[in-house]
């Protein structure tokens, strides 16, 4: 299948000025008017296509192509952002997948213009940003693993209750489990994504099969010392929180050099919280991830055990508590063997499939259904910033890629069949 | 002079009780309704003395007991208080003051009642917490140290700007300065305070002189690093701004220890400042304090040395800047003697004086007329919570000797005349 990478990029461009510009950046957090507006121009998009446009009961935009065949292959990403996100995150692999039925659309010898047997479904997945604190909303309702009772009560920050934001897009939280429904008989899951890390960069690739999502710890952890007069406590009468979190966070970067893995603590929050006082009191989240799922219950009880360390050393005590874990994703093997040659023959070298750190759509669809993702080069390699970027080049590998994928698993379905 | 410690403690408690109460603690911001409220309630009790009340430029309350004598000796404190002070902290001083004026109004042999020659004034300094982040404003206008133009624009953490809030109290910022004809003359300023830390309690000593305060340097840190997914950048690809804080934090701490003085960073705040991403940028606020002026340069050369070592451990780099400095202040070596004299005949024990780390209206006053403080030990040890509190015998021993410092100043004066 051959599809055409430049009429992708004129998607993407069009959508990013139609989405508050590529300076400041994609504006289309989910349930809000820019994502709305995103999906009526991509339903116009769609219109013009032999497709058949529905939303499931978590609040996921689908477009079936319908084939033949019971077989049924996934195309998608998400088109929600981040409030300033950049222009590719999630939005690349909803236009990549809206090309692919454009091709198939129109070079197919079916009725329904479909050259494969399979039915060919285009997904926009719901809320992967988590708006509301809770990422992958719509395909963990799909995947099964929601439940609508943990997020019943999320307020995003300007406390809005996230039932209340999906009620306004005519979805009902507790009947988003029935999403479920929608990956029954799927073959495959193919999600093209931008790397938004370094590691592509970094290694000169332009694109590359993804082998897997990393597994992911999260844990919220209290230092509770004692608040003190900066001025009139001497240092050895201190229980000072804020230091037991600065050394706790160190130790962690040790604990993720020692794995290969990463941990990440974004920042602290401390009470009082003001320049006269010690720190009597600070909570920081600490976000630890590994592809291997030993690997990373080792390093959860490690980072812990320096939590506690750290408690000691500064007559603190500490508490953790899980706020979100993810085991982690392996794709497809057969699947990541089929992107990788697809990659190589588009022009972006030989090269082993790489992990995600970062979860994604593919995360959840993946523990049901054989996935594979393809990630193009970031450059520069950062994410949910207007700034976030692909060279043409990467992209048009990329995209290519995708396309070659897609073709391949349809090309095996039909000889299946 | 035997100043009643009983009735000052009754003053306090019926003051708590109008202020919010000891479990919700003093409610008294400066400019406030509960503060103006407080000097209602002080201006009552001093409505029955033979003194004139009056309220300087700058929005300082003064009452004031006319003696014979040129000379002056100022007795005060504050009544503000941060949101949920405590209900020692400023008051203590103040209704000290308070009672001293009724002891020599009720046994003096002059026609005001002073049975000194000396004119006593107590003083209640507006504004000593710093509700605008400027603290010490109305004894630092006195003292001739407020320049109106450096603190116009501030606004407190609602919005409200300083020179709104006083003007809505009647004072008007230009002319604050003029409060500094309230200290011509005066001989001695006698401060009583809480102490707010733990020094006196890990020693078991009730009261004491105090020989000073410390100088002060804060800086606004900035470390700049680059903002990163947290699970697509590998640890050696990230400039991680909160680990370089982390680093930096601990180091100030060590440098501390060295010079024996106090470092404090009592928080920090990282953007992104999400768990799910590197902090591109984290800030904090370096507090740096020691008594002594060449070891506090020392230590701010250190302090700032280390955050570079920080910054380059992690790649980042590393900007400062001074937000509020104030030199040491060395209390009068002839008062801080008498105070320990005073301390001693009041059955505190012989101890030496201590320095105070904390900043007092007395380190403004203290500037430019000879000035003593006496602290009351602190039980819990704490300060700016409703939990501050001392032992009614330490505060009795405190109230004592800040009555025999009064007494041993006014006949110094009238032995002089």
């Amino acid at each position: 299948m051959n599809i055409d990478a430049d009429r992708v990029i004129a998607d993407l461009d069009e959508l990013a000025a139609a989405s508050g510009g590529r300076h400041a950046g994609a504006k289309r957090v989910a349930w809000g008017q820019g994502w709305t507006a995103a999906r009526a121009w991509l339903k116009e998009k769609l219109e013009v296509l032999p497709v058949e446009v529905s939303v499931d009961p978590a609040g996921n935009l689908w477009a079936e192509l319908a084939g033949e065949s019971e077989e049924c292959v996934i195309l998608g990403s998400h088109l929600d952002s981040v409030p300033s996100g950049g222009w590719l995150d999630g939005a690349l692999g909803v236009c990549a997948a809206l090309e692919a039925l454009r091709v198939l659309a129109a070079g197919g010898t079916l009725a329904a213009g479909n050259p494969s047997t399979a039915t060919v479904r285009l997904v926009d997945w719901a809320d992967e940003e988590g708006r509301f604190g809770r990422s992958l909303l719509g395909s963990s309702a799909a995947a099964g693993t929601l439940d609508p009772d943990e997020v019943r009560d999320l307020v995003d920050g300007e406390g809005v209750r996230l039932q209340d934001a999906m009620a306004a897009c005519g979805v009902t939280l507790d009947s988003a489990p029935d999403a479920a429904v929608m990956l029954k008989g799927a073959a495959a899951y193919i999600e093209l994504h931008v790397e938004q890390g370094p590691v592509l960069l970094e290694a000169g690739r332009l694109a590359s099969a993804v082998a897997g999502t990393s597994g992911v710890e999260r844990h919220l952890i209290t230092f509770s010392g004692e608040a003190a007069h900066a001025g009139s406590s001497p240092i050895r009468l201190r229980r000072d929180s804020f230091l037991a979190a600065a050394a706790a966070a160190l130790a962690a970067r040790e604990v993720a050099i020692a794995h290969q893995g990463v941990t990440t603590v974004g920042g602290a929050t401390s009470s009082p919280g003001i320049p006269t006082a010690v720190a009597g009191r600070t909570e920081l989240m600490l976000d630890i991830r590994h592809l291997d799922a030993a690997s990373l219950a080792s390093m959860l009880e490690q980072c812990l055990s320096a939590c506690e360390d750290a408690a000691g050393r500064f007559g603190c005590s500490v508490s953790a508590r899980r706020v979100f874990a993810a085991a982690p994703t392996e794709f497809s093997a057969e699947l990541v063997s089929l992107a990788g040659s697809a990659v190589a023959d588009a022009g972006g070298g030989d090269g082993s499939p790489i992990a995600s750190g970062a979860l994604h759509d593919a995360t959840e669809v993946g523990r049901v259904v054989p996935t594979v993702m393809i990630f193009a080069q970031s450059d520069p390699p950062v994410s949910h910033t207007p700034s976030e970027d692909s060279t043409h080049a990467a992209l048009r590998v990329a995209i290519d890629a995708f396309g070659r994928t897609v073709g391949s698993v349809l090309a095996d379905i039909t000889s299946r069949n």
